[in-house]
């Protein structure tokens, strides 16, 4: 049907035709794809041609076959996503934050408060993580609100006790970073950065924070498919860092008997697609303290490299999150509980 | 505003009326109330008075008030259901089936072929099932399928032979029943009756198998909330059943990562909600064989009493769901791995 | 790589290898395919091989493939679906249900109380419909209830009251069918069958009022696609039943300012896939009287071929449903404000 | 229970506490209510008792009640905007954008391509919108690609070109903003500035534009309720901006049939909940040119103030968004479909 010899190969995409297409739509399919430099397999049927477009991957899937006349639709066989999968390394990432290690057999505690809301309580919280044993020391100076009306974060000031007090208690610390233009403070001060649920398709971020030289923990969006994070992972990656860590933390379903739903399976799922370590958020998912707990053990016993949890010393008095944070005094049981499940498992926890 | 006293004790449901309702709006929904037989408290503000009204749930979750002029909206305080809740019952329900024990610190592994196909085939199932220290032996003689042109099960031959080879191998038996005018037949052949996920809201058949004597195991459907998975078990244990097994298999979801969305946070959100046995299935939550056993220790870390698992002599020519049943011979490392996990949650397996 | 040469045809499904999949691994593809009779047709590519099967659907969707050692994904490019397809059938079926007529530019409006409660409030409520040019009388006599506690309808008594208030006003009636059990009363009292959204997948059910001789009305379940609403259609038509009305009423998403959200989308696709009349129901995706019109309104204009709506001569006092109801005196106006869009949109109304 | 006598009023927010809930615990919630400032109201029961908050609403939702030992649930009876709802304002806000207005019975007409391409290309897609009968050009300058591999936006040129496009065939012209830093170009070159669905809680973006002078357009996230939708636009109006126009564009649900569900009852919820008005993008939910058409009717006949679509000279040869688009050619023919439509619902398109 083509003017050239039918190109060999494994196709890329297959368009599948309507039965009612007639020899010219099929030919102007054909067409577009040759056209773009990419070779075409076709298969005449009685319910519909079905046609392969065989090349580079790139070009193929950006063709504009949907709204071609005729077509029924377009379905590509291959996943987007290069350097993050599994097929361009097979081995595990190992992602260093100071001195904590992530992914490989190494389970990484990362905890401390929601909101950076002063020294003390950042101090008490960091203490109580330390001493449980905890990796790394996380907590929010730029809080994403929903409400207008609701404690914003306190900025500068937040990265710069959130620093001290991370060399105060010998602990890397981390941060979530929302607007590019806060990217320099934040390398400054931080050993790692997170990009929030929110902001994980805020493409310009994505590549800003892949070039700054510092790890990056990605959370996945509350509505964004497994195969949207890794694409998200993708744009870090391409920036040039290698070092980044995915982090499942809930998505939003019609259940709203918790905050959102854990989505366990995706550890197994990104575990077998990528490269990358694959931590879990159980505090934001719960949304309820008492749910902290078992969202961990599961997430620990599906896989997941490490955990990234809320600690407050008072949380009846917390600015953000309270319901969800664990009281820092009762933070080393949690740990115990968790670390039991990680050994049994056959890892190593990192501190 | 009432013309009785204002009624004393707390509100089972509250009306919250728009700051531009009036006080004949205000007072209609007084009325209604009152006439019901149930108690008033009216507490007027600035942006819209807010009514409790206060007596049996019963009469007042019915009423209609939703309807009414002036009113923003209803919120009731209190579920719905009693028996099946904590409250009714704070000791966990063991559920004995035969010979197994699930609940109260039993844990219970249900396995055996997706449908029953032939004696030979069940009993090779059955076998490794029993070999690996399995609880319970479970086949599908009526297959709900997507498709008419699928296969549909055995119907009663599949029970004779599930009776069969459960006495052969010395397990009890459970089969999932569609059809109310198949519970006779299923009675006088399992130890356990299942419902099945599209049948979670057949209230009729919820009332009929809670009458039946049997032990139930309820599967949670595909988008049924947690709050009406246990509505429909109080539909069980209102028949006269107190032995009802809830079961999370996976909810639906954007993500087709997976086949469904396994719910593991509904585990302990159901074990604080009600003293039933919670069990779960990692087959169908899956969808594909490599998934079934990260999602089954995820599910026996966050808390679950059990789990139901798909195990096939030959998965490959499987006459349903094929992809994600447990090949026999791999089923006894399978159990091994979850028992491990078992016996560090401080549970202890039932044979 | 096969024995044979390589089959000709479109494919009908496409399995694609993983990069690692072993020459062995493809071969055992190919030889499940072809011992199942089916052509096979193998592209080797660099990120792993693409196997086409190419032959009879049944067959060929039913191999059990993805469980497969080597394989990556199953990628089925037809539906399953035939008879309800537009391939099928590309003239618009119109079902008759008595004197009305749904399909093919008859727009037909069904109306009627959500219960049963009386012979009186049926009455009042048919003589509404009647008056304002409605076609079909709906009411239930069995009634799904989320709650063991509520209101269950009157059973075979309502349905004696509807079919004589629907003789005495002159309206055809529809009931809702749960229980195959109740399939002879039902049969024996109504025009057409009503199939509610908790039943679309009771696959026996389908079957049998496929074969009972009366039009059939299929509610989309809350969370099926509506590639499985045509499943469960395609299981009514196989029985016998050509007239089959597919009925949107909302589908479960995470959004709960609305009881459902209304997928007005599906009506154009299904408009597109198959030839069978599409209505829909506004009130239970509504949950809510204000916004039933709006919701009716937007159906007609992306091309229903009717509604089916609630209205009680008093929706305070009704034993069912009534923040949604229509009081009967406004449904005149309800019906007018959507006939102006009925013929605006170049379709006629059917009495 | 109380030391202070029981406060007046409504409350904001209702305790609901478990039935097994200490005296002391229940004293503790009071006094946490107390020591912020506000009032309380203690109702006790059997089954628990229920506390009212009573108050300033910011200070009252703050307190981490559901933190609190013994809570079971808190429940706001009062929503968290302000500015933007009909309590604010119960006049429709008229939104004027260079010459055309939206809102208040003018409906708006938005269209143009998807990206900006070239000049040649966006002045022959501004002509068909001109000649249609459109009132303002869109056209993306930075567009937020899945694919780091994808054509990623002309940036300020693309700017510079729409900016003389719409001054040469007199159209208003608007564009997405997706990076603070983009800012002062954006509002240099047009007249209204649309945050896109990703960035909808993008909070210090929202803040900025909205103290920029400019009218905004801000589109639903794909996975925020209407209620956070509401927020956002709160975050806008907090800022100074009181021209915000609300655009529904499809949310993300189980269902694949179509890009996104386009939530049509969202438009009727948000009339009644705020005066800002409300427009629809049908292009993106749909993601398919054959549903563009019947998913803008139905948009029209729930009530939408206005439409954004898009439209290209040769959209197969588009750069983005290839399927979706509509012909320039068979632009006229559309908006002649919509506005019979939207002069029977009695509104006036605005040029």
């Amino acid at each position: 049907m083509s003017a050239n010899a039918p190109a060999t190969g494994a196709p890329e995409l297959i368009v599948v035709m309507r039965a009612s297409a007639t020899a010219e739509e099929v030919q102007h399919v054909v067409s577009l794809i040759e056209e773009a430099g990419a070779g075409v397999h076709v298969d005449e049927g009685g319910e519909g041609t079905v046609i392969g477009a065989i090349g580079d991957r790139a070009i193929v899937a950006g063709l504009p076959l949907e709204a071609v006349a005729g077509v029924e639709r377009v379905v590509p066989l291959r996943k987007e996503y290069k350097r993050v999968s599994r097929e361009f390394r097979s081995r595990d990432t190992v992602v260093r934050i100071g001195t904590a290690e992530v992914g490989g057999g190494r389970f990484a505690m990362m905890a401390g408060p929601c909101s950076i809301e002063s020294h003390e309580q950042t101090l008490a919280a960091a203490e109580a993580v330390k001493a449980a044993g905890g990796a790394v020391l996380r907590g929010g100076a730029y809080k994403p609100r929903t409400s207008p009306y609701a404690f914003q974060g306190l900025g500068v000031e937040g990265l710069r006790i959130l620093r001290a007090v991370g060399d105060e208690v010998g602990l890397p610390v981390t941060t979530e970073l929302m607007d590019a233009r806060d990217l320099a403070d934040v390398v400054e001060h931080v050993d790692m950065i997170w990009i929030g649920a929110r902001n994980m398709q805020n493409f310009n971020l994505l590549s800003e924070v892949g070039r700054s030289g510092k790890p990056v923990m990605l959370k996945r969006g509350m509505s964004a498919t497994v195969e949207e994070l890794l694409m998200a992972a993708e744009y870090v990656a391409k920036g040039g860092c290698d070092d980044v860590i995915l982090c499942e933390r809930g998505i939003r379903t019609f259940e709203k008997a918790t905050r959102f739903t854990l989505d366990v399976s995706a550890i197994p799922v990104l575990k077998a697609e990528t490269h990358l370590p694959v931590i879990v958020d159980p505090s934001h998912a719960a949304g309820k303290r008492s749910l902290v707990l078992p969202l961990a053990l599961a997430a620990v016993a599906a896989g997941a490299d490490g955990l990234i949890v809320e600690t407050h010393p008072t949380p009846e008095h917390a600015l953000s999150d309270a319901a969800q944070q664990i009281p820092a005094a009762e933070f080393g049981a949690f740990v115990q509980d968790v670390e039991r499940l990680v050994q049994v498992s056959g890892r190593t926890p990192s501190r």
